[in-house]
Order: structure tokens, then C-alpha cells, then sequence
């Protein structure tokens, strides 16, 4: 506290030689004499961190403490649903907000902005901020201890000059791992190095950044016909949902902003989808054929093969065939994330971490497991669920309200639910997939799963509906109002081309 | 072409052995083939850019092209005014948006976005991306060849793996020089490294991430006392306009968001403002009184001292003093930016370009220089004007008015002006001076000079002004549409603290 009580020496004291560093108000002596009342520990180091800190079990005259591993569809909506009043709740996350992945990319070409669909997690649950005993961490879970009840942390600092990483661990009363999983990249060499995923708000961001640049590269006097084409040549790897909004957003953007903002180079830009199988595969029959058919129309070139390998401007698919390109977007699904592999807990066929069905880790106390992370073990006879929003939310309510039970049965510390009656399991009922494919087209399947029977449609009102649909689903009032207003403004001015 | 006409070949002959690069579309034929048209010149290494390419001396049947470096006030208000029926303007500059500085620091704790005070170039100046001879390139101007009338540039790629920096050279008819300024740092060790300025963007969102960082670290369990408060202390060096406003902005975010979404640091976080003089030394003495008191009360330390080293932990004043901080943001001004001054140009004192009074650079033909970057050279008598937008502003309308009349009177050519009358000089009239002090607090200082006697008024009034007053300068319909809504938002939810 030297440097405070050095200002405050100044502003005190009249009789010292004039320096300088004088005041300009006389209330700073006020505000320097609250600040001094703290404590003067002396610092170890730069962190001023206790070796092995962290949150102690908690004591009998505190709440039951239920940490969440992670901020997404899942723990965000167990978060939202828990019950403040029966439990403190600690969020471990390397994001601070939920991000609603079914409009990131639109995100990626400026119809939405990127703040429209991240959700702070202090707007999803303010017990967070608020609540003495709960916090949110900015940290990656490493480590788990089952017998401890503990878990190990390291903050995220992205390389910050003035902070080190540096570790904690948490008791817990109950844990919920909702860790969600990572894309999949088959091994196929170049892909981690060249590709970017659609999954996160900065993925969009570089997404965005680098088709501003290799818009306003290309126009550069003296480059070659060749290289135009290649650096405005986009390249979506994977035709799922993701991967065909995309390619639908993008050919929007062309279309519309691209045409008229970038006219010397709007013939040269070009999106190619390459898929190994069939577009949309989830999605009923009809559905895929008119979804095939409006991104051609769109300009869109629906490609079938294999990627063999993966270079910087090129790729290279399994006959031979080299695609130069400019942007590289992966979208070919998920797969169990390799810190949740390396842990030692039960696994469901598929390598995600085991659950009953009543998302129960089995064998160990007092430990969940939620969304893509996680799958039924071979024993509860269940099929794994497809890593969807809407299996992640509906599980995260389903534990939300179970845990609530457990706690006002008293069974909310740790190794006291035994024998406390849980009652009815997880079941999951598929509500119906969408997806839009640019040109205010979208497909809409409600049919229960994929060998059922039910409505399908396609069209402008299928936009509306999924519009609409999303409208309403996106968190906080402010963002669905931000949403609308993103919408009418791309409608009315167009996309936001500002390379920022 | 080789890879466009191999997926060809697949979608046009059905004797080939089958592959697993076939087409879903019978449309795609027709696109390759489109495609397929453009000149197959070979590529010779990785740009494909024929040596010493660029954009040659405009031929009799073209428009004279402008050349306007730099997308700051002067330069765009300059090509928003020039008449693009006379000439071709093209422009250099490694941003493609004008900032509206104004209101930046606003956009650092969330009470605006990024994107509302960003405006695409393209939107202020349409035929930069639809005119034939019209360009926006995304670079640095490194040269200028006042002889040859030829400007040196070099693209912009922020270390993006598939791209190199290359460079090109464009002939001008008439050059712009509007390269403004760049922060003062006065030599002092650690500023570059350690401090963030505030005049671009990627500035303010570097604070933002910042800010939001040392907030959630300094919720970290274990972490000491000591270290949080450094964590959580903001020191803001320099009480110009920018310095107070963005420390009124942090301030007013931690009276109510911090207390609100913090709730657990609240008491840690502090505001400094560092400046070796007054605060606001160019205002009306009252409101000078007026914006300490301001500040003082919004719990803004104020101290007089000039900082003599920077560590990346703490600053070091001239009389030893130690200041430990978490986020340094620096606003001390502008100077002349190097590359300017390594330029073999007219100077005015104090080493910005020199100008005459019709903002000609004497002595060269076809120069002119505005803004920040340009000054009054000693012959004309006139005192340097401050780095202010409203000087770039009038300069880049005046001038734009200069050249469309030479255009019209036959002058656009290279070397073709020298017998055109031009008309009024320019003449500078400072139409008063704003800058916000947080807590819905605003200062107007309506007088024409330092000196000079007239309208000067604080508070909440004044905030009113200052806010309708941008409301209405915000360039386009879009961003003016957005900060309203951003104000808005930020009133009745709060300011966003996702960290993105």
C-alpha cells in the first residue's frame, strides 16, 4: 500500500518540498483513507496467490454448493433453472456467456451481430453475481476428483502480459459436467492449422474478418486472375445444418452485398459445399431435394467427396482433386472433447461420459453429466442422443428440477441423496429440426424421429416460422429485441462490411 | 484451372470409373463451365501479382483519379464531398471504416458497440466499390513520389498464414494526404508495451476484454487482497477531452453494472486520471471547476503528476511514486506519425506536413494534406491548427469543394491547375467544444477561442446537448439508428459484459 499512502501524504500534508504529484481535489484524502482500511498482507509473487487456494467444502450453516463445468445449451439452462435459495452455484467456464449457436452464422457475414447471440451468464442466473457464495470463474476444468468431491481449475488469461495462469480447486456438493464436445477433424492432417470451426463467437468473428480481407485483397492492382479466384473461393466441409446455413447466409451476402459493394470482384467469388454423404441427412427426403435445390439456385456448388488432406490454399479430396481456396469453414460435427476422454469415469458407447437415465454418472456420488458430453451407458438399453441444442436444454431443465427436488429433501451436500426418491427418469422426445437456406427460404421437420411421419416444410413460411421460433427462444429480452433489430436493419440497409 | 475442370469432367461423362467426387447438381456443369472462361495464365508463386504492379497514369478517355490517404475525418468527409462525375478517387488505408473518435470511449464499457461508431467507406462514398476506376485498398501508403506523381503502398494482412504483404504503386492526379497523427508517448519507457491508446476500434476492444478480464480474475478464489485492488485499479493518463470522458464513462459503468454484476469486487475497483496540468485545459474555467467536481464525486481520483516510467504492473511517477494497475490507458495527445515525417515534404513547426492556405503542399504539385497530419507552413502567418476532427472535418469539405471546382474548370489532370483561380482560402472558426463527464453530465464550451467570451454550460442540459449533438453527425442513417438504440438498451438493461 506504499503508493497510496505516498498520494495520501501529498494530499495531507503541506510541509513536505511540492512535488508534482499534487492533488485536484479535496476529497481524495477521503477516498485514499477508505481505500487503506484494507488489510497489508505482503505479496508473494505476482499472482498475490496462496499455494493450493480454492473453495473449502462447504460448512453446515452454508448452502449446499452445485458446481457447473460449462456455459453452454446445457449448463446454462440448468443454471437458469436451479433454485437459488436451496443452493450456491459455481460456474467454471473459459466464456463468460452462452452463445446461441443456432444463429452464429449468421453472425459470420453481418445479418446478426455478434453480441446479439451471446448471453451473458450473469443475465441467465444474476444469483451468480450476486449471491455471496456463488461466482462464475473464468478457468478450464482440469481434473476431477470423485472421492474428494473436488474439482481442479486453471484460469484463462490468452496470454495477458501481467497475468500468469494459476490453479484452484473446488469442493462440490454436487457437480454437473456439461462440458459439450469439440469438432471433429477425422485426423485428417492440415485441418486444425487451416480450417476454422463454426462453434464459438470468435469463430465467427475470424470467419467474418477473413472474407473482409480476402474481399478487399483481391481487388489489389496486379494480382492474377487465379489467385482472385482462389481467395474468394469459400469452401463449407460438412453439409449438416451448420454447414448448409452457412453456405445459404453466405450466398445471401453475395448476392445481395457483395454484388453491390465489391463490384469489381463479385464474379469471382464463388461457395463450394463439400459433403461425403447427403446434405441435411437428418432431415426427411423432400426436404433434402429442396434444400439441394435452392442452394444451387443460390449459386451454391453442392459437391460429394471425401477431404484426403488439408493445405493452406488448397485442399485436397480423396481422388485427387485439389480445391484451392480462401476460407475454409469445418463443420462436420462433434466428438467427446479430449480433456472429458482423459478422465477417469464411466463412459457410454462412443467414448462420451456415462449416464443413467437419470443423468446420474453411475458408480460415482453426486456427479451429472449434461448435453453433447455426455450419453447413456449400454445398461440403461437407451440409444445415445444426437448432440443437438434441444437434447442439452431439455436435459438441463430435466437436472435442474431434479436437483431442486434432491435439495428440498435434503439431499442437496454432498453424500446425502442416497436414498432419496428421484422419481421420474430422463426421457427425450424430439420436437423437430430446422434450418434455413438463404434467400428467406427454410426447411422445418416435425416429424418425431428419422423413419417417422409428420409435417415437413419448405418455403418462406418455414423462414418465418424459424424466425419466429428463434426469436422467441433467444435468452434475455434485450437480445431478442437486438435480434429483431438486426434483422430490420440488414432488411433496410444491408450487411455491415466494417472490417473492425 | 486443373481442379475446376477435374469436378467438371466428373459431372459431364459417365464412362469415368465412379468416385466419390460426383455432383449433386445438374446445375453445377453450367457454373464450372462460366467459370472456366477466365484467362489460364500461369501463377508464378504464391500472390500471382505481376512484379511493380499497379494502378498506371489515367488515360485521356478516363476520369483524373484522386488519391486520398487515410480514412480518418479529413479524409472521408473529403470523399464523401468530391464529385465522383469529374473524378475516380482512390483510397488507401489499412482500415476500411471511418471511426467516429467522439464516442469511442463509450464503446469500451458497453454503453455502445463497436460496430455503431465504425462506418464502412463504402457507405459514406458508394463509388469507391461501384465505379470502374473507383478503389478502396486495404493498405499502407509507405511512399510517394511527388516527380513521378506516384504513391509506394504496401497491403495490410495482420500475419494471416495464406497471405504475404506485397506492394504496389498507384499514379495519382491529385494526391491527399489525410494520414493524421499518431499518440504521444514522449519517449517515456514501457508506454508502447504496457499502455492502450484510444483512437482506433481494436483499442477500445482491447480495453473491453481488459476490463472484463480483470474483473473476473480478481474474483478468482485464493487471490490476495493486494492484487486485486491492482487488478481492479484503472489509471487513465492524460485529462484531455478523451481521458475524461472515458474515465466518466468507466465510472458511471462501475456505479452501475459493476455493482450490480460484480457484486463480490465492487468495492475494489477504482478509477485514477493522471494529468501533468489541468484537466480539459482548452475549456472555459468554470466548466474545468465543474468536471473535477464531476468526477471527484463519481469517485474518479484525480492527481496531478507526470509519469516517468511504465512496468507492466505498475507506472512510476517523476517523484517516485508507485501506481499499480491492472488496465493503463493512455491519452495524451497526438503527434506527427513517423511515417509522415520520414517523408521528404514541406513542414510546418512542429513537424506536421506543411500546407498553404488552399491546403496545397507548396513547393509540389498536385499535394494537398489535411487533418491531423497537416499544418499552416511559417509563410502563410497562421497559426497551427489543433488535432481536432472538427478542423479535419471543415478541411476535408473545403477541400473537396477546391477540387471539384478545379475539376470543372479543366484542372483535374496531373500538373494541368497551375492557372486555375481557386478562389477563398481556407479559413478555420471553431464552432465550441464538447466532452462528457459521466452521470448523465456533459460539458458545452461555446466560445471561439481559449480566449474569447461566450455560451459555456455544464450539466445535465449540456449531456443532452452532447448527445443529440452526435446523434445527429453520426454519419449514415444506420449507425445514427444504432446509437440510439444502443442508448436505449444501456438505459433500460444495462451494458453488455459478455466477453467476446
Amino acid at each position: 500500500m506504499f503508493w497510496f499512502r505516498n498520494l495520501s501524504k501529498f494530499s495531507t500534508t503541506t510541509t513536505l518540498p511540492r512535488s508534482k504529484t499534487t492533488l485536484l481535489s479535496p476529497r481524495f484524502t477521503f477516498l485514499i483513507s477508505r481505500f487503506t482500511t484494507a488489510t497489508e498482507t505482503p505479496v508473494s509473487g505476482s499472482t498475490g496467490l496462496a499455494p493450493h487456494a480454492g473453495l473449502a467444502p462447504t460448512k453446515p450453516h452454508e448452502k449446499p454448493r452445485v458446481v457447473v463445468l460449462g456455459t453452454g445449451w446445457a449448463g446454462c439452462r440448468l443454471m437458469k433453472g436451479l433454485d437459488t435459495a436451496i443452493y450456491d452455484i459455481v460456474c467454471v467456464s473459459p466464456r463468460n456467456h452462452m452463445v446461441f449457436t443456432p444463429l452464429l452464422a449468421s453472425t459470420c457475414v453481418g445479418t446478426l451481430e455478434f453480441r446479439s447471440v451471446a448471453e451473458p451468464i450473469a443475465r441467465i442466473q444474476p444469483a451468480i453475481s450476486r449471491e455471496p457464495g456463488s461466482y462464475f470463474f473464468l478457468a478450464n476444468c482440469t481434473g476431477v476428483d470423485v472421492d474428494k468431491h473436488e474439482v481442479q481449475c486453471e484460469t484463462v488469461t490468452e496470454g495477458t502480459q501481467a497475468l500468469d495462469p494459476w490453479k484452484f480447486s473446488i469442493a462440490y456438493d454436487k457437480l454437473v459436467i456439461a462440458l459439450g464436445a469439440q469438432p471433429t477433424t477425422f485426423g485428417i492432417h492440415g485441418v486444425l492449422e487451416h480450417a476454422i470451426f463454426l462453434r464459438e463467437v470468435y469463430h465467427a468473428q475470424e470467419i467474418r474478418r477473413k472474407l473482409l480481407l480476402n474481399l478487399m485483397m483481391s481487388d489489389v492492382p496486379g494480382i492474377g486472375e487465379e489467385e482472385k479466384k482462389r481467395l474468394l473461393h469459400c469452401v463449407v466441409v460438412g453439409g449438416g445444418p451448420t454447414g448448409v446455413e452457412f453456405s445459404g447466409e453466405l450466398s445471401d451476402f453475395i448476392m445481395r452485398d457483395v454484388r453491390q459493394r465489391y463490384s469489381h470482384v463479385k464474379d469471382y467469388i464463388h461457395v463450394t459445399l463439400i459433403e461425403a454423404n447427403e446434405i441435411l441427412s437428418s432431415f426427411d427426403v423432400r426436404l433434402r431435394r429442396y434444400a439441394t435445390k435452392q442452394l444451387t439456385k443460390s449459386g451454391v456448388r453442392l459437391v460429394r467427396g471425401i477431404v484426403k488432406d488439408v493445405d493452406d490454399q488448397k485442399i485436397i479430396l480423396n481422388d485427387g482433386t485439389e480445391v484451392p481456396y480462401g476460407l475454409l469453414v469445418w463443420s462436420t460435427g462433434v466428438g467427446p472433447s479430449s480433456v472429458v476422454s482423459s478422465w477417469d469415469l464411466p463412459k457410454s458407447p462412443g467414448g462420451r461420459i456415462g449416464i443413467d437415465e437419470w443423468l446420474r454418472v453411475p458408480s460415482v456420488q453426486d456427479v451429472y453429466a449434461i448435453g453433447d458430453c455426455s450419453g447413456f451407458v449400454e445398461s440403461t438399453g437407451k440409444p445415445i442422443l444426437p448432440a443437438l441444442a434441444q437434447v442439452a436444454e431439455r436435459q438441463g431443465k430435466y437436472l435442474a428440477s431434479l436437483l431442486n427436488k434432491v435439495g428440498k429433501a435434503n439431499g442437496g451436500r454432498a453424500n446425502s441423496a442416497i436414498d432419496i426418491e428421484l422419481g421420474d427418469p430422463f426421457v427425450y422426445k424430439h420436437l423437430g429440426s430446422m434450418a434455413t437456406v438463404g434467400s428467406y427460404k427454410a426447411l422445418v421437420d416435425l416429424r418425431e424421429s428419422k423413419e417417422g411421419k409428420g409435417v415437413a416444410l419448405a418455403g418462406f413460411v418455414s423462414w418465418f416460422i424459424w424466425r419466429s421460433a428463434y426469436l422467441t427462444r433467444v435468452i434475455s429480452w434485450r437480445n431478442r429485441f437486438y435480434v429483431a433489430i438486426n434483422w430490420a436493419t440488414t432488411f433496410v440497409f444491408g450487411r455491415d462490411i466494417s472490417r473492425i
